[in-house]
Protein backbone atom coordinates (compact mmCIF):
# COMPACT_ATOMS: atom_id res chain seq x y z
CA UNK A 1 0.00 0.00 0.00
CA UNK A 2 2.86 2.02 0.79
CA UNK A 3 3.44 2.93 -2.93
CA UNK A 4 0.44 4.33 -3.56
CA UNK A 5 0.95 7.05 -0.90
CA UNK A 6 1.48 10.66 -2.34
CA UNK A 7 4.94 11.35 -1.60
CA UNK A 8 4.39 13.86 1.22
CA UNK A 9 6.79 16.08 -0.83
CA UNK A 10 5.18 15.68 -3.97
CA UNK A 11 2.15 17.90 -4.95
CA UNK A 12 -0.50 14.73 -6.92
CA UNK A 13 -2.65 15.25 -9.74
CA UNK A 14 -5.82 16.34 -8.22
CA UNK A 15 -8.96 14.80 -9.38
CA UNK A 16 -11.76 17.19 -9.25
CA UNK A 17 -15.26 15.49 -8.90
CA UNK A 18 -18.33 18.12 -9.77
CA UNK A 19 -21.76 18.21 -8.96
CA UNK A 20 -23.96 21.05 -9.48
CA UNK A 21 -23.88 24.93 -9.19
CA UNK A 22 -21.04 27.24 -9.44
CA UNK A 23 -18.44 26.21 -7.08
CA UNK A 24 -16.63 23.78 -8.86
CA UNK A 25 -15.76 25.65 -11.62
CA UNK A 26 -14.41 28.28 -9.07
CA UNK A 27 -12.55 25.91 -7.58
CA UNK A 28 -11.21 24.94 -10.98
CA UNK A 29 -10.01 28.40 -11.34
CA UNK A 30 -7.95 28.50 -8.68
CA UNK A 31 -6.00 25.27 -9.28
CA UNK A 32 -5.50 27.12 -12.67
CA UNK A 33 -3.99 30.35 -11.38
CA UNK A 34 -2.01 28.16 -8.88
CA UNK A 35 -0.94 25.62 -11.80
CA UNK A 36 -2.53 22.60 -10.11
CA UNK A 37 -2.08 19.38 -11.97
CA UNK A 38 -5.78 18.75 -12.13
CA UNK A 39 -8.52 16.39 -13.95
CA UNK A 40 -12.22 17.32 -13.59
CA UNK A 41 -15.27 14.21 -13.07
CA UNK A 42 -18.44 15.86 -13.60
CA UNK A 43 -21.07 13.70 -12.62
CA UNK A 44 -23.81 13.13 -14.96
CA UNK A 45 -27.22 15.09 -14.04
CA UNK A 46 -25.49 17.56 -11.62
CA UNK A 47 -22.36 18.99 -13.02
CA UNK A 48 -22.89 22.36 -14.94
CA UNK A 49 -22.53 23.22 -18.72
CA UNK A 50 -19.41 24.80 -18.28
CA UNK A 51 -17.93 22.02 -15.96
CA UNK A 52 -18.85 19.31 -18.23
CA UNK A 53 -17.28 21.10 -21.05
CA UNK A 54 -13.92 21.29 -18.73
CA UNK A 55 -14.67 17.62 -17.69
CA UNK A 56 -11.78 14.82 -18.62
CA UNK A 57 -14.84 12.03 -18.54
CA UNK A 58 -18.78 12.69 -17.24
CA UNK A 59 -19.90 9.59 -14.90
CA UNK A 60 -23.43 8.99 -13.69
CA UNK A 61 -24.13 6.99 -9.95
CA UNK A 62 -23.48 2.93 -11.14
CA UNK A 63 -20.35 3.85 -13.12
CA UNK A 64 -18.15 3.71 -10.03
CA UNK A 65 -15.89 1.13 -11.76
CA UNK A 66 -14.90 3.29 -14.68
CA UNK A 67 -14.48 5.90 -11.95
CA UNK A 68 -11.76 4.26 -10.64
CA UNK A 69 -10.46 3.17 -13.98
CA UNK A 70 -10.43 6.86 -14.67
CA UNK A 71 -8.48 7.75 -11.79
CA UNK A 72 -6.09 5.18 -12.07
CA UNK A 73 -5.63 5.72 -15.64
CA UNK A 74 -5.23 9.65 -15.07
CA UNK A 75 -2.82 9.25 -12.62
CA UNK A 76 -5.14 10.82 -9.94
CA UNK A 77 -4.24 10.49 -6.62
CA UNK A 78 -5.86 13.09 -4.76
CA UNK A 79 -9.62 13.01 -4.63
CA UNK A 80 -11.68 16.73 -3.99
CA UNK A 81 -15.59 16.30 -3.94
CA UNK A 82 -17.18 19.81 -4.78
CA UNK A 83 -20.57 21.05 -5.87
CA UNK A 84 -24.00 20.02 -4.77
CA UNK A 85 -26.17 17.14 -5.04
CA UNK A 86 -29.70 17.92 -6.31
CA UNK A 87 -31.31 14.33 -6.14
CA UNK A 88 -29.96 11.77 -3.31
CA UNK A 89 -28.88 9.03 -6.02
CA UNK A 90 -31.49 6.02 -5.21
CA UNK A 91 -30.40 2.23 -4.89
CA UNK A 92 -31.72 1.93 -8.69
CA UNK A 93 -28.89 4.57 -9.46
CA UNK A 94 -26.12 2.43 -8.43
CA UNK A 95 -27.20 -0.62 -10.90
CA UNK A 96 -23.94 -0.03 -13.20
CA UNK A 97 -20.88 -1.67 -14.03
CA UNK A 98 -18.65 -4.52 -12.82
CA UNK A 99 -16.55 -1.51 -10.88
CA UNK A 100 -20.04 -0.68 -9.02
CA UNK A 101 -21.35 -3.86 -8.59
CA UNK A 102 -18.04 -5.38 -7.25
CA UNK A 103 -18.30 -2.31 -4.43
CA UNK A 104 -22.09 -2.54 -3.67
CA UNK A 105 -21.90 -3.82 0.02
CA UNK A 106 -19.98 -1.08 1.13
CA UNK A 107 -21.85 1.19 -0.74
CA UNK A 108 -25.47 -0.38 0.25
CA UNK A 109 -23.67 -0.09 3.41
CA UNK A 110 -22.92 4.09 3.46
CA UNK A 111 -26.42 4.71 1.65
CA UNK A 112 -27.83 2.97 4.73
CA UNK A 113 -27.19 4.89 7.10
CA UNK A 114 -25.59 4.33 10.51
CA UNK A 115 -23.74 6.26 13.29
CA UNK A 116 -21.58 8.38 10.46
CA UNK A 117 -22.78 10.40 7.46
CA UNK A 118 -23.61 9.30 4.02
CA UNK A 119 -20.27 11.38 2.68
CA UNK A 120 -17.78 10.02 5.79
CA UNK A 121 -18.33 6.76 3.92
CA UNK A 122 -17.79 8.03 0.43
CA UNK A 123 -14.30 9.53 1.62
CA UNK A 124 -13.91 6.11 3.30
CA UNK A 125 -14.93 4.54 0.08
CA UNK A 126 -12.01 6.42 -1.59
CA UNK A 127 -9.52 6.20 0.95
CA UNK A 128 -9.29 2.61 1.39
CA UNK A 129 -8.28 2.01 -2.34
CA UNK A 130 -5.48 4.15 -1.75
CA UNK A 131 -6.55 7.57 -2.63
CA UNK A 132 -6.59 10.58 -0.50
CA UNK A 133 -9.61 12.99 0.01
CA UNK A 134 -8.43 16.63 -0.04
CA UNK A 135 -10.53 20.03 1.57
CA UNK A 136 -11.10 23.12 0.13
CA UNK A 137 -8.59 24.39 2.68
CA UNK A 138 -5.95 22.40 1.13
CA UNK A 139 -6.24 23.37 -2.40
CA UNK A 140 -8.36 26.61 -2.83
CA UNK A 141 -8.72 28.22 0.62
CA UNK A 142 -9.43 31.78 -1.30
CA UNK A 143 -12.87 30.83 -1.50
CA UNK A 144 -13.18 30.80 1.89
CA UNK A 145 -15.00 32.89 4.36
CA UNK A 146 -12.78 35.00 6.66
CA UNK A 147 -13.59 36.05 10.26
CA UNK A 148 -16.02 39.29 10.69
CA UNK A 149 -17.84 41.35 8.37
CA UNK A 150 -17.10 40.68 4.78
CA UNK A 151 -19.24 43.18 3.07
CA UNK A 152 -19.96 47.31 3.61
CA UNK A 153 -23.14 46.05 6.25
CA UNK A 154 -22.53 45.14 9.64
CA UNK A 155 -24.66 43.43 12.25
CA UNK A 156 -26.46 45.02 14.79
CA UNK A 157 -26.94 44.01 18.24
CA UNK A 158 -29.79 42.68 17.83
CA UNK A 159 -28.75 41.04 14.80
CA UNK A 160 -25.77 39.40 16.77
CA UNK A 161 -28.15 38.05 19.28
CA UNK A 162 -30.32 36.46 16.35
CA UNK A 163 -27.05 34.54 15.21
CA UNK A 164 -26.78 33.51 18.39
CA UNK A 165 -29.81 31.88 18.34
CA UNK A 166 -29.56 30.20 15.08
CA UNK A 167 -26.21 29.03 15.61
CA UNK A 168 -26.95 26.95 18.76
CA UNK A 169 -29.95 25.57 16.84
CA UNK A 170 -27.60 24.79 13.94
CA UNK A 171 -25.13 22.63 16.38
CA UNK A 172 -28.05 21.11 17.58
CA UNK A 173 -28.88 20.27 14.40
CA UNK A 174 -25.75 19.57 13.59
CA UNK A 175 -24.79 17.14 16.69
CA UNK A 176 -27.50 14.70 14.99
CA UNK A 177 -26.08 15.07 11.19
CA UNK A 178 -29.53 17.01 10.08
CA UNK A 179 -29.23 20.39 8.04
CA UNK A 180 -26.64 23.37 8.64
CA UNK A 181 -28.72 25.96 8.57
CA UNK A 182 -30.94 28.06 10.37
CA UNK A 183 -32.95 30.99 10.74
CA UNK A 184 -34.05 33.45 13.82
CA UNK A 185 -35.96 36.06 14.03
CA UNK A 186 -36.75 39.19 16.93
CA UNK A 187 -35.09 36.59 19.15
CA UNK A 188 -36.60 33.70 17.80
CA UNK A 189 -35.86 30.53 15.61
CA UNK A 190 -38.40 30.60 13.12
CA UNK A 191 -37.07 27.53 10.44
CA UNK A 192 -34.51 24.73 10.64
CA UNK A 193 -33.22 23.11 7.45
CA UNK A 194 -33.49 19.34 7.11
CA UNK A 195 -33.55 17.31 3.25
CA UNK A 196 -34.71 20.77 1.03
CA UNK A 197 -31.89 22.85 1.87
CA UNK A 198 -30.97 26.24 2.41
CA UNK A 199 -32.94 27.94 -0.72
CA UNK A 200 -36.27 26.18 0.03
CA UNK A 201 -36.20 26.98 3.42
CA UNK A 202 -35.42 30.72 3.24
CA UNK A 203 -38.48 30.70 0.78
CA UNK A 204 -40.56 29.33 3.97
CA UNK A 205 -39.15 32.38 6.01
CA UNK A 206 -40.68 34.39 2.94
CA UNK A 207 -43.93 33.35 3.50
CA UNK A 208 -43.65 33.03 7.03
CA UNK A 209 -43.65 36.48 6.84
CA UNK A 210 -46.44 36.93 3.79
CA UNK A 211 -48.65 34.69 6.37
CA UNK A 212 -48.14 37.07 8.91
CA UNK A 213 -46.71 33.38 10.99
CA UNK A 214 -43.64 35.59 11.51
CA UNK A 215 -44.44 39.15 12.70
CA UNK A 216 -42.22 42.37 12.98
CA UNK A 217 -40.29 45.29 11.10
CA UNK A 218 -37.75 44.20 8.23
CA UNK A 219 -35.05 44.06 7.62
CA UNK A 220 -34.68 41.12 10.99
CA UNK A 221 -32.86 38.10 11.55
CA UNK A 222 -29.96 36.42 10.81
CA UNK A 223 -29.73 33.38 8.26
CA UNK A 224 -27.08 30.90 9.79
CA UNK A 225 -25.03 28.18 7.98
CA UNK A 226 -22.26 26.19 9.98
CA UNK A 227 -20.71 22.85 9.56
CA UNK A 228 -21.66 19.92 11.90
CA UNK A 229 -19.69 19.54 14.39
CA UNK A 230 -19.20 15.84 13.55
CA UNK A 231 -18.68 16.32 9.80
CA UNK A 232 -15.54 16.13 7.44
CA UNK A 233 -14.64 19.41 7.00
CA UNK A 234 -13.42 17.87 3.76
CA UNK A 235 -16.71 17.77 1.89
CA UNK A 236 -19.72 19.11 2.15
CA UNK A 237 -18.52 22.78 3.96
CA UNK A 238 -21.58 24.97 4.29
CA UNK A 239 -21.55 27.39 1.31
CA UNK A 240 -23.44 30.90 0.30
CA UNK A 241 -23.62 32.65 -2.91
CA UNK A 242 -25.47 35.52 -4.59
CA UNK A 243 -28.48 33.74 -4.32
CA UNK A 244 -28.41 33.00 -0.66
CA UNK A 245 -28.27 36.77 -0.81
CA UNK A 246 -31.74 37.36 -2.63
CA UNK A 247 -33.19 35.03 -0.96
CA UNK A 248 -32.32 36.31 2.20
CA UNK A 249 -32.87 39.64 1.10
CA UNK A 250 -36.76 38.28 0.05
CA UNK A 251 -37.60 36.79 3.63
CA UNK A 252 -37.04 40.53 5.13
CA UNK A 253 -33.19 39.05 6.64
CA UNK A 254 -30.86 41.45 7.74
CA UNK A 255 -28.05 39.61 7.07
CA UNK A 256 -26.51 35.70 6.82
CA UNK A 257 -23.50 34.35 8.53
CA UNK A 258 -21.17 31.55 8.13
CA UNK A 259 -18.43 30.04 9.96
CA UNK A 260 -15.27 31.82 9.26
CA UNK A 261 -13.16 28.93 7.27
CA UNK A 262 -15.41 26.34 7.56
CA UNK A 263 -17.65 28.15 4.93
CA UNK A 264 -17.43 28.77 1.20
CA UNK A 265 -18.35 32.17 -0.55
CA UNK A 266 -19.44 31.07 -4.07
CA UNK A 267 -19.04 33.94 -6.58
CA UNK A 268 -17.75 36.05 -3.99
CA UNK A 269 -17.47 39.52 -5.84
CA UNK A 270 -21.12 39.01 -6.80
CA UNK A 271 -22.00 38.16 -3.71
CA UNK A 272 -20.59 40.51 -1.54
CA UNK A 273 -22.07 43.71 -4.00
CA UNK A 274 -25.34 42.27 -3.83
CA UNK A 275 -25.13 42.07 -0.31
CA UNK A 276 -24.22 45.78 0.02
CA UNK A 277 -26.53 46.98 -2.53
CA UNK A 278 -29.66 45.06 -0.58
CA UNK A 279 -27.99 46.42 2.92
CA UNK A 280 -27.28 43.11 4.36
CA UNK A 281 -24.59 42.05 6.12
CA UNK A 282 -22.19 38.81 5.25
CA UNK A 283 -20.48 37.92 8.67
CA UNK A 284 -18.03 35.41 9.29
CA UNK A 285 -18.09 34.21 13.19
CA UNK A 286 -15.51 32.42 14.83
CA UNK A 287 -16.24 29.84 17.20
CA UNK A 288 -13.31 30.35 19.06
CA UNK A 289 -14.49 33.48 20.76
CA UNK A 290 -17.34 34.97 22.02
CA UNK A 291 -19.93 36.64 19.47
CA UNK B 1 -53.72 36.39 48.81
CA UNK B 2 -54.78 32.96 50.76
CA UNK B 3 -58.40 34.13 50.02
CA UNK B 4 -57.98 34.23 46.42
CA UNK B 5 -57.14 30.01 46.06
CA UNK B 6 -59.15 27.66 45.14
CA UNK B 7 -59.78 25.05 48.30
CA UNK B 8 -58.33 22.12 48.20
CA UNK B 9 -61.48 20.03 48.33
CA UNK B 10 -63.40 22.45 46.57
CA UNK B 11 -63.77 22.28 42.32
CA UNK B 12 -63.57 25.58 41.34
CA UNK B 13 -65.01 27.27 38.39
CA UNK B 14 -63.05 26.97 35.18
CA UNK B 15 -62.70 29.66 32.49
CA UNK B 16 -61.79 27.64 29.24
CA UNK B 17 -59.61 30.33 27.18
CA UNK B 18 -60.43 29.29 23.82
CA UNK B 19 -57.83 29.57 20.49
CA UNK B 20 -58.66 27.93 17.11
CA UNK B 21 -59.26 24.38 16.10
CA UNK B 22 -61.40 21.35 17.60
CA UNK B 23 -60.18 20.65 20.58
CA UNK B 24 -61.74 23.37 23.17
CA UNK B 25 -64.86 22.31 21.56
CA UNK B 26 -64.31 18.53 22.92
CA UNK B 27 -62.62 20.18 26.18
CA UNK B 28 -66.08 21.87 26.76
CA UNK B 29 -68.00 18.62 26.11
CA UNK B 30 -65.94 16.72 28.48
CA UNK B 31 -66.51 19.27 31.04
CA UNK B 32 -69.70 18.91 30.28
CA UNK B 33 -70.07 15.36 30.76
CA UNK B 34 -68.09 15.32 34.16
CA UNK B 35 -70.62 18.20 35.26
CA UNK B 36 -67.70 20.48 35.89
CA UNK B 37 -68.59 23.87 35.94
CA UNK B 38 -66.86 26.21 33.15
CA UNK B 39 -67.39 29.72 31.66
CA UNK B 40 -65.56 29.80 27.76
CA UNK B 41 -63.60 33.44 26.86
CA UNK B 42 -63.67 32.94 23.04
CA UNK B 43 -60.03 34.37 21.58
CA UNK B 44 -61.32 36.61 18.59
CA UNK B 45 -60.18 35.93 15.13
CA UNK B 46 -58.96 32.36 16.27
CA UNK B 47 -62.29 30.47 18.59
CA UNK B 48 -64.08 28.53 16.22
CA UNK B 49 -68.04 29.48 15.35
CA UNK B 50 -68.82 26.64 17.63
CA UNK B 51 -66.97 27.98 20.48
CA UNK B 52 -67.39 31.45 19.84
CA UNK B 53 -71.32 30.36 20.54
CA UNK B 54 -70.91 28.72 23.08
CA UNK B 55 -68.82 31.04 24.75
CA UNK B 56 -69.84 33.67 27.64
CA UNK B 57 -67.36 36.31 25.92
CA UNK B 58 -65.03 36.96 23.10
CA UNK B 59 -62.00 38.97 23.13
CA UNK B 60 -58.89 40.57 21.70
CA UNK B 61 -55.49 40.54 22.54
CA UNK B 62 -56.10 44.17 23.69
CA UNK B 63 -58.24 43.44 26.12
CA UNK B 64 -56.80 42.27 28.86
CA UNK B 65 -58.33 44.47 31.11
CA UNK B 66 -61.47 43.12 30.24
CA UNK B 67 -60.60 39.43 30.43
CA UNK B 68 -59.28 39.96 33.98
CA UNK B 69 -63.00 41.99 35.10
CA UNK B 70 -64.56 38.77 33.07
CA UNK B 71 -62.69 36.75 35.52
CA UNK B 72 -63.08 38.02 39.04
CA UNK B 73 -67.17 38.95 37.68
CA UNK B 74 -67.79 35.59 37.02
CA UNK B 75 -66.20 33.53 39.65
CA UNK B 76 -63.59 31.78 37.83
CA UNK B 77 -60.42 30.74 39.64
CA UNK B 78 -58.98 28.44 37.42
CA UNK B 79 -58.03 29.12 34.03
CA UNK B 80 -57.07 26.79 30.84
CA UNK B 81 -55.78 27.55 27.56
CA UNK B 82 -56.51 25.58 24.76
CA UNK B 83 -55.99 25.30 21.18
CA UNK B 84 -54.16 27.16 18.82
CA UNK B 85 -53.19 30.41 17.84
CA UNK B 86 -52.44 31.18 13.91
CA UNK B 87 -51.36 34.75 14.21
CA UNK B 88 -48.68 35.36 17.03
CA UNK B 89 -49.36 38.68 18.40
CA UNK B 90 -48.04 41.52 17.61
CA UNK B 91 -46.90 44.72 19.59
CA UNK B 92 -49.85 46.58 18.06
CA UNK B 93 -52.30 43.87 18.90
CA UNK B 94 -51.53 45.12 22.29
CA UNK B 95 -53.03 48.59 22.41
CA UNK B 96 -56.43 48.19 23.91
CA UNK B 97 -57.82 48.85 27.29
CA UNK B 98 -56.52 50.18 30.23
CA UNK B 99 -56.04 46.92 32.20
CA UNK B 100 -53.95 45.70 29.18
CA UNK B 101 -51.71 48.94 29.28
CA UNK B 102 -51.27 48.54 32.99
CA UNK B 103 -49.69 45.07 32.13
CA UNK B 104 -48.11 46.27 28.87
CA UNK B 105 -44.39 46.17 30.87
CA UNK B 106 -44.98 42.71 31.74
CA UNK B 107 -46.47 41.61 28.75
CA UNK B 108 -43.80 43.69 26.76
CA UNK B 109 -41.29 41.34 28.63
CA UNK B 110 -43.14 38.09 27.42
CA UNK B 111 -43.23 39.03 24.03
CA UNK B 112 -39.96 39.70 23.86
CA UNK B 113 -38.48 36.49 25.06
CA UNK B 114 -35.68 35.43 26.89
CA UNK B 115 -34.93 32.75 29.12
CA UNK B 116 -38.42 31.35 29.53
CA UNK B 117 -40.93 30.46 26.75
CA UNK B 118 -43.89 32.79 26.05
CA UNK B 119 -46.57 30.61 27.31
CA UNK B 120 -44.59 29.85 30.27
CA UNK B 121 -44.95 33.91 31.05
CA UNK B 122 -48.10 34.07 30.18
CA UNK B 123 -48.99 31.30 32.64
CA UNK B 124 -47.13 33.99 35.42
CA UNK B 125 -49.28 36.37 34.14
CA UNK B 126 -52.35 35.08 35.52
CA UNK B 127 -50.82 33.75 38.56
CA UNK B 128 -49.34 36.71 39.75
CA UNK B 129 -52.94 38.05 39.75
CA UNK B 130 -53.96 34.99 42.14
CA UNK B 131 -55.63 32.56 39.12
CA UNK B 132 -54.64 29.13 38.75
CA UNK B 133 -53.61 27.90 35.64
CA UNK B 134 -54.66 24.35 34.93
CA UNK B 135 -53.74 21.67 32.16
CA UNK B 136 -55.62 18.71 29.92
CA UNK B 137 -54.01 16.79 32.22
CA UNK B 138 -55.88 17.76 35.36
CA UNK B 139 -60.27 18.37 33.83
CA UNK B 140 -60.17 15.71 30.34
CA UNK B 141 -57.77 13.80 30.26
CA UNK B 142 -59.41 10.94 27.94
CA UNK B 143 -58.39 13.36 25.61
CA UNK B 144 -54.85 12.47 25.72
CA UNK B 145 -52.95 9.72 23.93
CA UNK B 146 -52.35 6.91 25.19
CA UNK B 147 -49.21 3.99 25.49
CA UNK B 148 -49.01 1.71 22.91
CA UNK B 149 -50.41 1.04 19.21
CA UNK B 150 -54.14 3.25 19.16
CA UNK B 151 -55.12 1.79 16.24
CA UNK B 152 -54.83 -1.58 14.28
CA UNK B 153 -51.72 -0.75 12.11
CA UNK B 154 -48.64 -1.26 14.44
CA UNK B 155 -45.14 0.04 13.78
CA UNK B 156 -42.71 -1.77 11.69
CA UNK B 157 -39.04 -2.13 13.26
CA UNK B 158 -37.86 0.74 10.48
CA UNK B 159 -40.50 2.21 11.53
CA UNK B 160 -39.48 2.49 15.20
CA UNK B 161 -35.94 3.06 14.04
CA UNK B 162 -37.21 6.40 12.37
CA UNK B 163 -39.35 7.26 14.87
CA UNK B 164 -36.81 7.14 17.50
CA UNK B 165 -34.58 9.54 15.27
CA UNK B 166 -37.22 12.17 14.66
CA UNK B 167 -37.86 11.77 19.02
CA UNK B 168 -34.04 12.53 19.05
CA UNK B 169 -34.28 15.49 16.63
CA UNK B 170 -37.78 16.57 18.31
CA UNK B 171 -35.70 16.42 21.81
CA UNK B 172 -33.01 18.88 20.86
CA UNK B 173 -35.45 21.02 18.87
CA UNK B 174 -37.29 21.38 22.48
CA UNK B 175 -34.48 22.15 24.45
CA UNK B 176 -33.74 25.43 22.26
CA UNK B 177 -37.93 26.45 22.70
CA UNK B 178 -38.41 25.77 18.85
CA UNK B 179 -40.54 23.02 16.95
CA UNK B 180 -42.00 20.07 18.77
CA UNK B 181 -42.25 18.03 15.72
CA UNK B 182 -40.08 16.13 13.44
CA UNK B 183 -40.08 13.74 10.20
CA UNK B 184 -37.72 10.91 9.64
CA UNK B 185 -38.11 8.56 6.70
CA UNK B 186 -35.90 5.63 6.18
CA UNK B 187 -32.80 6.16 8.55
CA UNK B 188 -32.79 10.20 8.20
CA UNK B 189 -34.33 13.27 9.53
CA UNK B 190 -35.77 14.83 6.79
CA UNK B 191 -37.98 18.07 8.49
CA UNK B 192 -37.99 19.93 11.49
CA UNK B 193 -40.68 21.96 12.66
CA UNK B 194 -40.10 25.70 12.97
CA UNK B 195 -42.57 28.31 13.31
CA UNK B 196 -44.48 27.09 10.30
CA UNK B 197 -46.08 24.36 12.24
CA UNK B 198 -46.94 20.28 11.63
CA UNK B 199 -49.38 20.76 8.99
CA UNK B 200 -46.93 23.19 6.52
CA UNK B 201 -43.77 20.58 7.46
CA UNK B 202 -45.90 17.78 6.34
CA UNK B 203 -46.78 19.50 3.04
CA UNK B 204 -42.70 20.01 2.60
CA UNK B 205 -42.36 16.16 3.41
CA UNK B 206 -44.93 15.78 0.39
CA UNK B 207 -43.09 17.84 -1.87
CA UNK B 208 -39.75 16.33 -0.68
CA UNK B 209 -41.45 13.01 -2.03
CA UNK B 210 -42.55 14.88 -5.19
CA UNK B 211 -39.49 16.48 -6.43
CA UNK B 212 -37.08 13.36 -5.62
CA UNK B 213 -35.30 15.20 -2.43
CA UNK B 214 -36.30 11.98 -0.69
CA UNK B 215 -36.34 8.57 -2.19
CA UNK B 216 -37.51 5.45 -1.55
CA UNK B 217 -40.74 3.22 -1.07
CA UNK B 218 -43.88 4.03 0.41
CA UNK B 219 -45.00 4.10 2.85
CA UNK B 220 -41.88 4.66 5.08
CA UNK B 221 -41.06 7.10 7.57
CA UNK B 222 -42.61 8.66 10.92
CA UNK B 223 -43.85 11.89 12.21
CA UNK B 224 -43.20 12.36 15.71
CA UNK B 225 -44.76 15.07 18.15
CA UNK B 226 -42.98 15.52 21.27
CA UNK B 227 -43.84 18.35 23.78
CA UNK B 228 -40.29 20.09 24.81
CA UNK B 229 -38.28 19.53 27.55
CA UNK B 230 -38.52 22.47 28.98
CA UNK B 231 -41.89 23.31 28.57
CA UNK B 232 -44.57 23.77 31.12
CA UNK B 233 -47.36 20.52 30.28
CA UNK B 234 -50.44 22.50 31.08
CA UNK B 235 -50.25 24.75 27.81
CA UNK B 236 -49.50 24.05 24.34
CA UNK B 237 -49.64 20.36 24.44
CA UNK B 238 -48.51 19.17 20.95
CA UNK B 239 -51.81 17.73 19.45
CA UNK B 240 -52.63 15.45 16.30
CA UNK B 241 -55.90 14.98 14.70
CA UNK B 242 -57.51 14.11 11.22
CA UNK B 243 -55.82 16.09 8.89
CA UNK B 244 -52.11 15.59 10.67
CA UNK B 245 -52.95 11.44 9.44
CA UNK B 246 -54.41 13.06 6.35
CA UNK B 247 -51.41 14.74 5.55
CA UNK B 248 -49.18 12.37 7.08
CA UNK B 249 -50.36 9.81 4.74
CA UNK B 250 -50.11 12.49 2.12
CA UNK B 251 -46.30 12.60 2.58
CA UNK B 252 -46.66 9.01 2.14
CA UNK B 253 -45.07 8.26 5.82
CA UNK B 254 -45.87 5.05 7.73
CA UNK B 255 -47.07 6.96 10.64
CA UNK B 256 -47.40 9.23 13.54
CA UNK B 257 -46.28 8.89 17.05
CA UNK B 258 -46.61 10.72 19.99
CA UNK B 259 -45.55 11.17 23.45
CA UNK B 260 -48.02 8.98 25.68
CA UNK B 261 -50.25 10.97 28.53
CA UNK B 262 -48.05 14.46 26.80
CA UNK B 263 -50.10 15.29 23.85
CA UNK B 264 -53.90 15.34 22.63
CA UNK B 265 -55.68 13.51 19.66
CA UNK B 266 -58.14 15.54 18.93
CA UNK B 267 -61.60 14.01 17.10
CA UNK B 268 -60.23 10.44 18.81
CA UNK B 269 -62.82 8.22 16.85
CA UNK B 270 -62.30 10.04 13.41
CA UNK B 271 -58.51 10.67 13.63
CA UNK B 272 -58.30 6.80 14.31
CA UNK B 273 -60.79 5.41 11.77
CA UNK B 274 -58.92 7.81 9.42
CA UNK B 275 -55.17 6.18 10.49
CA UNK B 276 -56.68 2.47 10.60
CA UNK B 277 -58.35 2.99 6.69
CA UNK B 278 -54.96 4.38 5.22
CA UNK B 279 -52.44 1.99 6.98
CA UNK B 280 -51.09 4.32 9.13
CA UNK B 281 -50.29 3.49 12.73
CA UNK B 282 -50.90 6.19 15.59
CA UNK B 283 -48.56 5.06 18.50
CA UNK B 284 -47.75 6.72 22.42
CA UNK B 285 -44.26 6.49 23.41
CA UNK B 286 -42.99 6.37 26.87
CA UNK B 287 -39.99 8.20 27.34
CA UNK B 288 -39.08 5.59 30.73
CA UNK B 289 -39.12 2.81 29.05
CA UNK B 290 -37.23 1.81 25.54
CA UNK B 291 -39.09 2.24 22.37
Amino acid sequence: MAGLQPDRFRVGRIAVIAGNGALPEQVVSVLQSRGRDHRIVAIKGEASETTRQAAAVELGWGEIGRLYRFLERSGCDEILLIGGISQRPDLRSFVGDFGTLRRLPKILKALIGGDDSLLKKVIGLFETEGYSVVGIKDVASELLAEAGTMGRHQPSDSNLRDLRLALAATQKLGELDIGQAAVAIGGRVVALEGAEGTDAMLERCQQLRDTGRVKGRTPAGVLVKSAKPTQDLRVDLPAIGPRTVDLAHKAGLAGVAVHAGNALVSERDLTLSKANELGLFIYGFDLSSDI
